[in-house]
């Protein structure tokens, strides 16, 4: 993560998600047990929308960082 | 998401269920499984409960991009 | 939604009440259900507080919104 | 909930908890079934956290609202 | 409290954890029931990242009230 | 924890990552217990997604620290 300046809303909301992995994988830090964990979010919708929850507070961040990109 | 301007407050809380909901479809990138799953949560009062939690963050950001339409 | 300016501190409560409910509303689309449900965390202690979380959050929109009535 | 002004941060932190309570309040109106719940989540650790984390979010915007009392 | 200006973002820290815990002694007021307690939540990981995020949203505020000890 | 200044981006997400873990570390106090409980929530995706949540908390005090290293 080099900056949190990026040039367009979309890919700040990409640059969220790539932190909220980030911080994952700072924790789990062994990628094959990430990789075998990876199903029971995906397919479990309360933690969908936990990671959702994680993705917005770090967007906000980002968004401010840049602005809002006004 | 070309932007985080929006022309009214009903506009910005539309904005931030996209925003939450592209989150998800995000991480479970399969439509067909994000469909069948849908059945889960909005049937599940603790899981509306934390997608309305996302959609309030969201919300915040998009309301501060846009000046609270002040 | 048409506005997030209220008259006092008190109608910003009922709004972010309102816009909580509202999110929900969006998800769950259908009233008949959505009653059902209602019994579901009205008497669950952890889903009362999860609602004053989203509670919370919409009214800190709000409070900045309206320069916190001062 | 006349004004979010408070004398001091105590005071603040005495109105927050009393918005989260309010929150509760306005979702199940029943203050028998209230007095009841009261049990399940004074005596369960998780729910006293999330309480915690209600109150801990009602208390930045009274303490943003009264300049953080300085 | 009765200041949220602290020396150090060290001191900020132990006022955060301070808040946290005043905010669940307020909810159950019986100082053995939260000793007994303690146990619960002080070996279940779960919990203990649950107080982790109270203490962070508290955080959040002493530090903005410091001006972030610049 | 001296301070909230980091030279970029990248040490503020450490920096974040190290509250939070301090934060665990003042209420379960023994590193024994810790090191135990560790593999608990770094098999547990909900709870590696709740602790990525508090480091987007974390994170975004320290961005705002730092003017966004802008």
């Amino acid at each position: 993560m080099p900056s949190l300046i990026t040039a367009t809303p979309q890919e700040g909301r990409e640059l969220a998600i790539k932190m909220a992995r980030k911080s994952i994988a700072a924790i789990q830090t062994d990628p094959e047990v990430r990789k075998k964990l990876r199903n029971d979010y995906a397919n479990d919708t309360a933690q969908l929308i936990a990671s959702a929850n994680v993705i917005a507070i770090e967007f906000q961040t980002i968004a401010k960082a840049n602005n809002y990109w006004k």
